[in-house]
């Protein structure tokens, strides 16, 4: 069974390989995907989308995730495993609530933070090493959810919240959800949710964000127009995306997580 | 078999992760080497002669390279046989074009775009997820070439040509292939074609960049001269590279992908 | 067996690439484990260090560790056994050695920059490549240490020698040993060496560096305080360390690798 890893542990360090280490010590074959390490330091929410995003295309297995900026308090580590199969392990901070959701929802939760498969002494900073890694590959080993930890009810589970999007009549309001290397954006509102709108693929668009206004064309993909010119096109996971065709819609725009968006027809 | 992967997709997004969790899920166990995710952004060029001069160390496999400007448009995507039994996989844009000449040639070829191993619906931007990993994985995994897509004529191919270096005697005109995250530049001349050109290891040479003149030595490595000077090298793929010991050669000369560089024994 | 790699590399060129390629073509299945690629150039202290502390945790296997200033010329490069099982490969410039004294000391070295696995023709700059990767996967794959190269006598390599960190009585003079990615920095004196100084958990301490003064707090972990206050506390090695809960200690305290740091009670 595959263990994924998405952290905020970046790739200066030694972090990511450490725990690594410790899962080929306890899962010497288990195949290893890293999703990603570059989710910005303490960025819960965007590991939270970035997770739910990806694992529709990550075979089922467990699943860690680390942006943990509560780490060595009392709040809780958790593993818990979804309708669809998966196990989830991390901080029980709302990382991984989106993914949970997105497949099915918790059927059975425990709280790991003391689970037997910990390394003792668990440090006060780095529960990857000593907590997440070690529990995630002795559940890739084969060992039973219930032995990783104390049961909890799923209820009883921290959850995250996202701004609702808003589509009217000539008008959607949608936020940023998360924003790449290249400088595209996506927003939160699909392709299908925009009946209604005036906004159609081929038509130009109108873009407010923090008072300022710009204009760019519904297209397919950046090739569509010429360089310079802003698009608004469908990302790869469906939703609503701004870019700049070879150029970085988010310093051009200034869009930041959680702006908000008004999109209108033009 | 091994996959290979070479993008310009970088480490700080999820791109390169979601790329091997769609391997793994057709082919759990085979090996994955992740040859380079730093190209430049759309640095077909860079990606081509990187993947060139990686090759001779890969063993024979299904080899990946994606750097693809073109992404959604009518631009082909391919795979192809060379000579030496490696699958080349990626855009038809030149980008695997410097490797398969280096491989014997192309000896059978498939267009892709429609590949009964993509997933569906493949993104007008993600074709490393929808279409380049999936073809690999079933390629590795002992699918027949012929089966991922439609035949094409190898010579109706994309080929991408680079400038012809030019050694005079007492002078050598060359270009600057690739620059690393040392300030190292590799040029297009070997030392194996310095024969009447005056440049001698050991001896010292001017090396003129943008009308602007440096004196460096031609040695053997950077330990051979004090920190700072300018030297002329053997780089580890056998072509004259410019580095300045413990600098960087490529802010202090301005070197640039392309410039030309003028040798001259002095 | 494992091997695991900890270089200088970083992740922007195909360096790491193309030594994984070389380890795949000699040792198809054996576990690959990338430590860090991301020690500073040149840092063969940090790289020592980082090497050190990581291999507690990582399977008995091959250890590779490369930073090179003197790539090239007449310095050795080594395979090594310690008492603890481990093979050590690397250049013979120190960076090994603070391993293998954690690891029990060395039992058997070979000279290995002859060695009958080198890729031919070794290339003056790249032995990660024609060197040590081979090597390396020669060993993982069940070749002898003796057939790697030379006998070297253990006591005639080079050894690494940190500063000594000094505890008095209401004074302790310490080093900085490490920086991290988040702008943390490990010192070289642990908890339990602070008995007879004064300073205790929950108390306050004064930071003294390059002649300038910082309060800080004795706790456990980062959210312990409020987000900018300096805290010492025992990071995941078991080290003192000192970091600034959601900011950067090395900036705000211009702290820097071997840099002195006086800790007093307040």
């Amino acid at each position: 069974m595959i263990v994924s890893l998405l952290t905020d542990y970046g790739h200066e360090d030694e972090f990511v390989g450490v725990c690594h280490a410790v899962i080929r010590g306890i899962a010497p074959d288990v195949p290893i995907v890293d999703l990603t390490h570059g989710i910005a330091r303490y960025g819960v929410r965007e590991g939270a989308i970035v997770l739910r995003n990806s694992l529709p295309y990550v075979p089922v297995g467990v699943h860690v995730a680390i942006v943990d900026p509560q780490v060595g308090t009392e709040r809780r580590g958790v593993a818990v495993r979804t309708d669809d199969g998966r196990a989830l392990v991390g901080p029980d901070n709302g990382l991984l609530s989106l993914a949970w959701e997105a497949c099915g929802g918790v059927i059975e939760a425990v709280d790991i933070s003391r689970s037997p498969h910990r390394l003792e002494p668990v440090s006060a900073t780095f529960h990857g090493r000593d907590l997440f890694a070690p529990v995630a590959a002795h559940l890739a080993a084969g060992a039973e959810l219930a032995d990783a930890g104390q049961h909890v009810e799923p209820d009883e589970l921290q959850l995250l919240t996202l701004p609702e999007p808003r589509v009217g009549e000539g008008e959607v309001h949608a936020h940023v959800l998360l924003v790449d290397r290249f400088g595209n954006a996506s927003l939160d509102v699909a392709h299908a949710d925009l009946a209604g709108s005036g906004l159609a693929l081929g038509r130009p668009v109108e873009i407010e964000v923090g008072g300022e206004r710009f204009t760019a064309v519904f297209v397919q993909t950046f090739a569509d127009v010429r360089p310079g010119e802003v698009i608004l096109y469908e990302d790869s996971y469906r939703m609503l995306a701004i870019a700049v065709n070879r150029g970085d819609a988010v310093s051009a725009l200034k869009l930041a997580p959680d702006a908000t968006v008004v999109l209108r027809p033009r």
